[in-house]
């Protein structure tokens, strides 16, 4: 009863962790497809896909979700990738277009370029999305919309390919952005990785500390520390295949924070005040340029 | 017509910033006193407080203010308490309350404790809430409900001038902790200097990023950036205070998080991924107490 054509026949999902759980239901939801397989390792997850009637079907064979899809979305962590790229690369048919959703987009071409046949269209993509949650019962539907979805094509790509692409994630509600994959891995180095990792550790800093104290800090923790911890819950897994995938950038941002760090540090021991209320200042220009974009 | 008699007769604000006027409205609107007053340096501030109506009498004067109050709220940055304390404390008249809203507290028996008169009652206190808005337009009533009030009163206070500033943080909707000083300090360090220090840092790192990135972290923000970059709006002047006065426990702390952030770096480096995971996964376990304590 829809004037708008489904863009897909069958889309399969490889991994229906929150990413690709959010994905199936707002593919489903905006009817941007007439079927939505999946394909997860873990039995588990699969019979909770089916559970929550995400998904036509959910399969731990990764052939079976393949056949006949001609859109395949690869939504398990970044560090999976090369083994998914060696199991898929068999069974991908001429035509097909192969997406992702990872954090890290140079390991993708690195990873699961290698095996994508001639024919087939690798269209990388990250939507800059998320929760601290994890699972395929925490994923929704509205999840994209609003947010930026970065696709990093490599320059040979095929246009349509990419502009299908684009077109999903434009009707899930999301804005689109193309740019290199290697400048991708940069910028996001900053907005994301580095914040993880510095949330990573001071939750873990906290965790160290005597129960005692530890018991306080969580009383205690609407004082800033408490944002921290949402960040720190994020999935382990996930995010442990993101550095490990993003060396160079991440440890190139965090030399250049741990230099800032250190001199703040001297500053609160020299006494140095004009110099810390100089850097405070600096730094509330950058939030309004984060609510001039409506990022806030 | 309330059967609650009023706690204080009048109250005088000193500062009357996104705190003090907070609590100048919620005093007002909980009918906790019989008048509210204030005194702020900045004329300007006085006028905008007087616009909104939020006190009685606002003025540059603090003898002024200090005329005829029950109770008097040291509500201006923590540096200034040494020079505030010094002028407020001839015009204190036995029986007084002195109390504060500052984020350290130490420094409040340091700075203020000596120019207190014999017969006038510190009880410092802090209300652990807040904003990263500033001035006397921010403030809004309901900014402690069900936030807590940490107090610090010395060995030898007064225990009905410590119930009455107890009363009335409940009153305002809080919950309220008695501890010392000192371990106020070390645990405040960790779950709000420490977060904040870092969150300046790392927004500091992306501000000195060439432009064209930087509207790109600035556009891809919500990968977790934002959140630091609201920390890291907060207050300059009240943090560069926050730090100078809080010196020992900040550098304490901020060296355990170095060293475990160099421990990840070198993770990351040499690719241990297990180390990652491990330490990804401990960190769930800190998210967990604190919403079990309904502090999420």
């Amino acid at each position: 009863m829809t004037d708008i054509s489904p863009l897909f026949g069958r889309v399969a999902i490889i991994g229906i962790g929150l990413i690709g759980s959010s994905l199936a239901r707002a593919l489903v939801e905006y009817r941007l497809a007439q079927e939505v397989v999946c394909a997860d390792r873990s039995a588990e997850a699969c019979a909770k896909a089916m559970e929550l009637g995400i998904v036509a079907t959910a399969t731990t064979d990764l052939a079976d979700a393949l056949e006949g899809s001609e859109l395949v979305v690869l939504a398990t962590p970044v560090g999976s990738f090369a083994e998914v790229g060696e199991r898929i690369g068999p069974h991908l048919r001429p035509g097909t277009i192969v997406t992702d959703v990872g954090s890290v987009k140079q390991a993708v071409l690195r990873d699961v370029g290698p095996h994508i046949p001639a024919g087939v269209h690798l269209i990388p993509g990250h939507p800059v999305a998320g929760t601290e949650h994890s699972g395929p019962e925490s994923g929704f539907a509205t999840l994209f919309e609003g947010r930026w979805c970065i696709l990093t094509p490599p320059p040979a790509a095929n246009p349509e390919a990419v502009a299908k692409v684009e077109e999903m994630w434009r009707r899930v509600g999301s804005k689109v952005e193309l740019m290199e994959a290697n400048h991708h891995d940069r910028v996001l180095a900053i907005t994301s990785h580095l914040p993880h990792l510095i949330a990573y550790t001071i939750v873990g800093t906290a965790s160290d500390l005597e129960e005692s104290t530890q018991s306080e800090v969580i009383k205690f923790s609407a004082g800033g520390f408490r944002d921290f911890t949402r960040i720190a819950a994020s999935d382990p897994i996930m995010w442990r295949d993101i550095f490990l995938n993003n060396r160079e950038a991440v440890l190139e941002v965090l030399q250049r924070f741990t230099e800032d760090l250190t001199a703040l540090q001297r500053a609160i021991r020299w006494g140095e005040g004009q110099h810390l209320q100089d850097h405070f200042t600096k730094t509330r220009a950058i939030r309004r340029g984060i609510i001039d974009a409506r990022q806030a």
